[in-house]
């Protein structure tokens, strides 16, 4: 079969691999229907992940058809369409037993495309296959699920979720790239009053606006500490959603909120930040860190499958299987080819 | 001034009366400037509700602007619009100070119509004026905000949050009068995956329907348990909410309800029901009741005034005071006319 | 082997059967050490749980040694002595995913002694192992942990957790037979200011409180309503544990509890209970009702071992296997016997 | 009237000034019976506070008997023995009506001693004395409650509540001075599985012990990291609580948790702490901050009425009021004195 294979920083290339095969009696083999990029996989590329060496399969999110499964797997049967998530889980470690997957201690979390051949391919092993894929209701299409993958459980659980969003608060979403964009769309889902988005960059204020933020602050031009005082009678946000992954940002974030707010951090950091407890230490602030566990991966199926979020939206480009180059060239420059997410099928 | 004043059971009148003076620190006095009238009413007016005596004026829904306040008041002056709320809070008693102020043990709870004279009237006294009413905004109308005196708070917190709906939960709401009707419109505000409502005129099932309710039960017709294993895969709601106060309704709803369930019961009881507790003890329910806090006023006014929900709609006729008798019929004849909230002004 | 078959209401054998062997790659093999036998097992013989069979080896607690496991066990080998749950979970179905082990989709929850062959019998085949079985620390005793099957994680997850006791809380538990004792136990772990234990018969009363009660009531001559409200300055308990099981002590459950309290049912109820919704429709209050997930387990274990509560003093007689007729007579009997509860070894 | 008066970096005097008066409808004037002295206190004294300005008695904390009330004072009557809150709260604000006492929008939080004249008097005003006293009941000593102004109630809701220790939880307690033994004392109230206190002064690790934590680090000469993964499996504990203020015990605390940890931080910061984002942002922890609210004041005057709890013990120097600058002297140094709390009587 032919694969997207990772050769070092800076090289990659589509070429024939072998086909993989059953290694457990947990694993299924899944025909890759659909694939999609992640900021991640360009962090790979730069060489910025060590654990992924020459020779590994990238990607860890797709929609696809089992046509295998092993011995001790129930949940799922050759020809089932399934999303097949970026989280394994082995169901029965210590942080299994309580939904958090993406800490798994027995052999998942984070795994496809980084520890293990992952899903740019055509076809791939899923480990713990019945609590690593979700079958998709017929009627569904690959695109509007491929999303539930990664994207939307990482911004939904690590940032809506963490913040513990109420009706009637005020959000603040700052980034408003592909994250904070699924962070202004399932934030909605809890009814804020009002959710105000921060960027550097006009196209991704336009975008956040698109999505449903209430208020788009450009930071280049306004202080976002300012218009959110303004909107609030000078208390802050009840929520910051950190979607950067710089210290700058996260520090806004700790600005942005009033006594009593939440900052979650779902941005990918590379270096420490400043926290000024000197100002926050009497605040009662809360921040949380998390890496998507995928619990909630079946509530999005069904809030998709009954229509209430449209995930399918964040395809801005879609490429055959043979473009992967292609593919990843449009996805790593969304400043020319204003890409949110390429599907690859 | 003139007032609606009871006079024992089926009887009323529109007549004149002294008007109210300050009588603690602690009071406002409250010229009524837009006022409804409860369900509770009726039941007063037929006699059912012991603790209101001949001479008492009723209602405890209002709107209108701050006239004179006692000493210790602090949060509204004279010339303020506010929000009169159905319950008054000592702010101070063990359970004002978890925010139960239905429960206030400090003199305060439901007071207003009740045990004091209300706001049926051309004044009305409001003790505990700084708990118990809410300023305005400026630029929002009598009409947006006067159902969060009661109607809303009542079905948001007794029913929507006792329940702890979820987005992605299917939720039943047995019962599409008003208060049910309050339920649907603000259970949406968490993006359940569907909600169904129950009842059993057609007239009610259409307005449900209208209000948000995705799937609508005629159970004089089908049965609402088997629609709902349907929609569920055999596994019945994540939460039923009661909007009646009868024991058939509550009973249903401890049958609609999935392992794992909750059911809120708003409905005001007058007979006790039968719980199934031979179906029911290992089926890991929960079951709330209560009386309404009004903790959530404030959030609720917020998702108003930023237009996340709208209250005025449930409005369906509007009388001048001098017609207070005719405001009466008609809400006492829903079928016949039609009516959901009546405004007097 | 030799086990305790169940031969229809009111006959029962210990008696030469076929060894289990494993069915399924998630099964497990386990050598007896010690059991328990439960009320339930009681329940059983008089024929009240139709879905037990003639021919079913009784019995769902046991601690034991792994002989042999399936291909897909990895959280256990041969060799390793494990507490053998009461609950089995497939670790991936709905409500597995959630923690809700007790009421499993997949082929688990209470199976064995029910289901299938059970523990008392000198192997066991156990489905499910990973999710179904638990290490036991190295200096750790059988009777130490045996409790930890059933009894304990029942009391403190349907009755302490799901009524969220809190330091403080004025608790009242309903029944001073084994499962109420293990709840006045297990509630102490939350530091409420005083637990109130009911019961009729003044040995149940007097164990309560060696159990850590503050008060014993026995409600045969004392009216327990009445003490409770002269504790707790006319109010009543913040939480009520149910732990008999009829619709007495169900409905005394809810007179006790004060406005926005709480009631724990554990109690195995046969007949509906009746709800005076009447008076409690504007309370505030909660009532829960649950089957044991044992999602607990782990964190029990962790507090045995470090000395945190000491669940072997319910072992009031013990017995070797062959002696399992008289183990049961003594169990049947506690009247007589004082039994709490017996171990088999 | 004598009172410790403030009068610039550095000097205080026990002095003659005017007794306080009623000036609004909802204080309070309370002669002091007994009262503490705090490290926020020394604090002042440095000129840290610059709120705090010359002829400003000092004094946060206090036992004292009701001689008047204003108009609006309904839970306190003259004669009545209060504990005086740290914290005074309006009851009315966006935050009281939250029990967020302590971010008061309406007047309250932290004012004594610091905005207004404190309790280091004869005779102090407590304005909003219905939200900011507290009836001691009879039998109850001054000593037995005194602690629960502050300092205890700082350490519980702070730390203890915040960092939602439960059952079973591996918890470190960074820093062993009075803060740090409450924060322990209270952290037992949940039965954590283990308390691990880390200090660099013997003898605070001493008293550590003697305060309830079952290990002790002196991390002058171990690696409390090491010695804490050690007793977890390598993992890390579930909760760390910062008791300290300075950005090496916080950063400290952060490498102290597993995955899906808590950090509480109690102390009061002067500079920024360095957040290690690089390595925190995938391990799902959280981090609070805050200041006492005191709304777990009644739990812990029932905790102690019922004898659950001893927070006399804090009390190791006692002083009449003429020997308050003697008080200042041993508190101020506990490296000599081994004092925790003094009391002034």
């Amino acid at each position: 079969m032919r694969a997207l294979v990772y050769h070092g920083p800076g090289v990659k290339a589509w070429e024939e691999v072998a086909e993989p095969k059953l290694e457990d009696d947990t694993d299924a083999i899944v025909h890759v229907d659909a694939v999609t990029i992640c900021g991640t996989d360009l962090h790979i590329l730069k060489g910025d992940v060590p654990a992924v060496t020459d020779g590994r399969i990238l990607g860890h999110e797709a929609v696809g058809t089992i046509t295998q499964t092993g011995g001790a797997v129930n949940n799922v049967t050759p020809g089932d369409r399934v999303l097949v998530s970026c989280v394994s889980a082995c169901g029965h470690c210590h942080y299994c037993r309580q939904g958090r997957y993406g800490q798994c201690l027995g052999g998942g979390g984070w795994i496809l495309g980084h520890r293990i051949d992952g899903t740019q391919a055509e076809y791939v092993r899923v480990p713990f296959a019945d609590n690593s894929t979700y079958p998709i209701p017929p009627g569904v299409s690959d695109e509007q699920v491929l999303m539930l993958a990664d994207i939307i459980p990482t911004s939904y659980e690590v940032g809506v979720l963490n913040a513990q969003i109420r009706p009637g608060d005020t959000v603040a979403v700052v980034g408003a790239g592909p994250i904070g964009l699924a962070a202004i769309m399932t934030a909605r889902l809890f009814s804020p009053a009002r959710i105000i988005a921060v960027d550097l960059a006009a196209s991704r204020v336009a975008a956040a606006r698109d999505f449903g933020a209430d208020v788009a602050v450009n930071n280049s031009a306004d202080d976002p500490v300012e218009r959110i005082n303004e909107l609030t009678d000078g208390l802050g946000a009840d929520v910051a959603i950190e979607a950067v992954g710089v210290p700058a940002t996260f520090e806004l974030c700790t600005r942005l909120i009033r006594p009593g707010g939440r900052v979650a951090n779902i941005g990918v950091h590379g270096s420490p930040a400043t926290l000024h407890l000197e100002d926050l230490w009497d605040k009662d602030i809360t921040i949380t860190t998390g890496l998507v566990d995928t619990y909630s991966t079946p509530t999005l199926l069904n809030l998709v499958t009954t229509g209430r979020i449209d995930v399918g939206r964040f395809i801005t480009h879609r490429f055959a299987m043979d473009d992967f180059a292609d593919a990843y060239d449009v996805f790593a420059d969304p400043g020319t080819s204003e890409a949110l997410k390429v599907v690859v099928s």
